[in-house]
């Protein structure tokens, strides 16, 4: 068993609870997530796929030993944390409380050892990765089948006991723990790979399927997932349809609404809905498996899964490149989508003050354009059949590129060394960002033409009490704002909010591009969708799960839930 | 005025109609549609995007033509036509009738000219294209904005007046024309672009745009449409949507619920669903906008398109390939994925039969394989940014597969004609079926390596009395399956219904790949969607639509209409 260092929660003032040091035990391994909170550290490239997070082993080291330097320092917190549960949800006095005949009922349907009532795997399971959540649920549910999970569900809908469904609980904004007694029900054992067609690459499997194994499975018959993520070791496929998990590659596969093809869900009431098609085309109804992806196990949970997978590419090539202005960033993704069109697999921006972060805070990372600084740089990919050809098409993208003026210098990796280092600068900005003080996270969707004036609003707005940070996935219009400070300051924290939300509201952006809204923003929904809209997500949710059992809390803001 | 043929309905035997001839005067010029159904000759190659199609005024022409001999022959009669409307559904009592004060009240909404009771044009819009229906609405409304479109259905919704929204009105299964007296709401004049973003390539739109007119906007821009189809030149972007339009770049970018990004929708009761965003990522609640995906109308009416559109590529490269059996088919469809990756936008394959049909009945086409038949075909297609380094990277891929045995024979197109030339045969196959007798065609999604099958078993089914025709997208598991004999004959078709869609349903395939289910297979429902699925869709409609309203007798089983 390994001793780790765990936040707690005290309340320091009335609506804010800040992040303190306390050790825990853990059975768990910590997971990797690829969201910018993450340490990415001592990255080596293995293979195509693995390149973007190096060796998972010793990213975890990396994060295991920045946990506990983060934690150990009690004034040292970097975490903004959640406004206090207590004022803002009440837990929901029409549901049961858990008890014994309940217990006996789940032993019968699932034999003792997947009842789980163990104090430390419950803590494990009530605590979120990023530790700023922790539920006091007091059972865990590991079904080993379809007909078990709607067994359960229709038992608890029947005596009015709430669940959470729980995959590798890796999400970032409290969506997969309990937030007070809910029953857990973790479909980790339910992970067979139902069927895989080499014609047409649709996978059929099992929701608790780590996406990780799932990779290595297609890996072997010359398929890729079509998402991929930091935290694949963890994560269950579940989870990553429930939550509609983006990753790194979107740009080139599409979201999991084009992807997905099918789904197996089980209701709140047990019923079990077989959607689990295995077409490209099918325009028989109304497609409701679309409600089920996102929807963050608020309206059934999802138990198997089809997928259309892309072939795997062997050719890799990466450029990293200076630019004088953002717009000049814009108008090379223009030309890149027009130029390598079919080939792009990476379009990542960074401005010169992410870059002087990671230059000044990092071990072991050079400035691939010395000796100037470039106000902003941009990392692109390309992923093709045939690494001679794609190459010189690249190269000649860039020599045109050069000469309009668009890039001012830049440098094209020649081996696997060259692209995991160029990956590592702009996978390094988190870790820079954490070993530089306090930070401010935002993962927000805007226009791409609009991105990066909310980075200059915000440097305007703040002065010099904290550096503002932009950076992202500019090929998906996904910026990554971070404000950094030397220690947490409610003064600065109420100059950033609600006028992030606000701005990108105004700007009709997201204010969750891929972590979804879990119980951290589910009272913040109506920033990003009219009331019009939450009023018929409630709708569909009292249609779906009348009694409110399913994720209770999360997604919808809290004054729909009662 | 053009004088030309049209189809009526005369009750033959209890349950079923056929099409006989008259003649009608039109003011509409005849749509295309991609449907099999079409003729396609003609065809010259013009640009990338039109050469599939050739010059529509040529095929348009040619439809004509076919049209008029095509019904002019009484015992001709080449469609299979709709079962008896009385038979199978009624009038819903509770809906009102139109009256003079209605008529009035939109005129002072819209204005005089947009409350159309011309009888010529009401013939037009309550007829379908394939003139299989006819409902006999006495009202067509033009509105110019989101807000007349809402206050119609708000008026319409407080009245009970059910409403029938069209668009180009060119769906082969009845969906977009009147049942009975329903108001015909057609968004025509709502066609304004309203922003593109250069950048992102997203576009925003008025439902009421033609498809064929967006896609010139977008090429002056460098961009194209997500999805191409024969009848762009008729179809609306709002239709499109509404029946999730596949068409011929599925394979390569995928259905809309992946490209569309925001919708705006008006309900049954006016209220308007502002879902309009223009954001590749957006994990803030449920998705509703997938609902109105392909729900043909009859759960709001799409005002405004988001849509993301990729960029216009300009190196194509067709091959055509003989293979020996259909397991090399698809191996090289595997083989092409892996290979080509990047740059495959076609795989269509067709048999000998099809191959046989084409040689006999279209003038001009000749085999591009001679002198040997060989049992497939397949047209393989690339689309890329640079044309020497796309083909050379085809030319490997062919010479490795003759090597390797999966293909026999094939050549690869030296120029536009050559292109265009192979093009013809494959598109050419409904114009030879059509000239060759009565044709029973399905449009199938089903399992790749299952796909075949059908046609073989359909043809020991029917030995001698009838021909069967495989051909279709292969890369989309898309089966064009058509039955030919020399005319329509009862007791074939009693052979072949409902065993085709029970063979479908058996292997998990759909009964309307992209053509939605209409009225003509709004009954045929569970073959495809499981009853406690057909049920939640029918909450769902009862949840948006409660009074019913919106496109009735649609897509839902009759008996949940009632």
């Amino acid at each position: 068993m390994m001793m780790m260092m765990m936040a707690t929660m005290r309340k320091k003032s009335p609506g804010f609870l800040f992040v303190y040091s306390r050790i825990f035990h853990s059975h768990q391994p910590l997971n990797l997530h690829h969201n910018n909170s993450l340490l990415r550290s001592g990255t080596s490239f293995c293979t195509p796929i693995s390149r973007y997070f190096g060796s998972i082993r010793e990213c975890r080291k990396a994060f295991q030993a920045s946990a506990i330097n983060h934690f150990k320092v009690p004034s040292g917190f970097r975490f903004r944390c959640i406004t206090s549960l207590s004022s803002v949800v009440q837990r929901n006095p029409s549901f049961s409380r858990l008890n014994s005949d309940d217990i006996e009922f789940f032993r019968s349907i699932l034999g003792e050892k997947n009842v789980v009532q163990d104090e430390d795997r419950l803590l494990d399971a009530n605590t979120d990765w990023l530790r700023k959540y922790r539920g006091s649920s007091k059972l865990l549910l590991q079904p080993r089948s379809t007909e078990e999970v709607s067994q359960i569900l229709k038992y608890c809908n029947s005596r009015d006991l709430p669940v959470v469904p729980q995959g590798g609980n890796t999400g970032l904004v409290g969506g997969s723990v309990p937030v007070f007694d809910e029953v857990i029900i973790n479909l980790r054992l339910m992970n067979d790979i139902v069927s895989f067609d080499k014609v047409s690459g649709i996978l059929v499997c099992e929701a608790g399927g780590i996406l990780e194994n799932l990779s290595s499975f297609l890996d072997n018959q010359g398929f890729i997932m079509p998402l991929d993520l930091g935290a694949k070791g963890s994560c269950q496929i579940g989870g990553n349809v429930s939550t509609n998990a983006g990753g790194l590659r979107l740009v080139r596969y599409g979201s999991l609404h084009g992807s997905v093809l099918g789904l197996e869900v089980v209701l709140a009431d047990g019923r079990v809905l077989d959607m689990l098609g295995t077409l490209r085309k099918d325009n028989t109804g109304y497609d409701l498996k679309h409600l089920f992806i996102g929807s963050e196990g608020t309206l059934g949970i999802i138990t198997k899964i089809s997928i259309l997978t892309p072939p795997k590419l062997p050719a890799i090539n990466v450029a990293f490149l200076g630019c004088k202005d953002y717009s000049s960033c814009q108008k090379l993704l223009v030309d890149a989508k027009r130029k390598l069109g079919e080939i792009l697999s990476a379009f990542e921006f960074l401005d010169n003050m992410s870059m002087d972060l990671v230059l000044n805070h990092l071990e072991g990372i050079r400035n691939p354009l010395p000796p100037t600084m470039h106000n902003f740089y941009v990392l692109l990919e390309t992923t093709g059949t045939d690494e001679s050809y794609d190459k010189e098409k690249l190269e000649a993208f860039l020599l045109r590129s050069m000469e309009g003026g668009l890039v001012s210098d830049g440098v094209l990796a020649q081996d696997i060394n060259q692209i995991s280092s160029f990956w590592q600068i702009r996978e390094g900005i988190p870790e820079a960002l954490m070993k530089a003080g306090a930070v401010y996270k935002y993962d927000l969707s805007l226009p791409v033409e609009k991105m990066y004036d909310l980075v200059e609003e915000m440097r305007t707005r703040l002065g010099n009490s904290a550096k503002v940070i932009g950076y992202g996935h500019l090929g998906d219009g996904n910026l990554h704002l971070n404000i950094s400070t030397p220690q947490y300051d409610d003064a600065v924290f109420a100059q950033i909010e609600p006028f992030v939300y606000e701005w990108t509201s105004n700007h009709r952006g997201s204010i969750s591009a891929e972590h979804g809204l879990g119980l951290m923003k589910a009272n913040k929904i109506t920033y990003s969708k009219s009331p019009e809209i939450v009023q018929i997500m409630g709708s569909i949710k009292k249609l779906l799960d009348p009694r409110g059992i399913l994720n209770p809390y999360k997604v919808l803001p809290h004054s729909l839930h009662s």
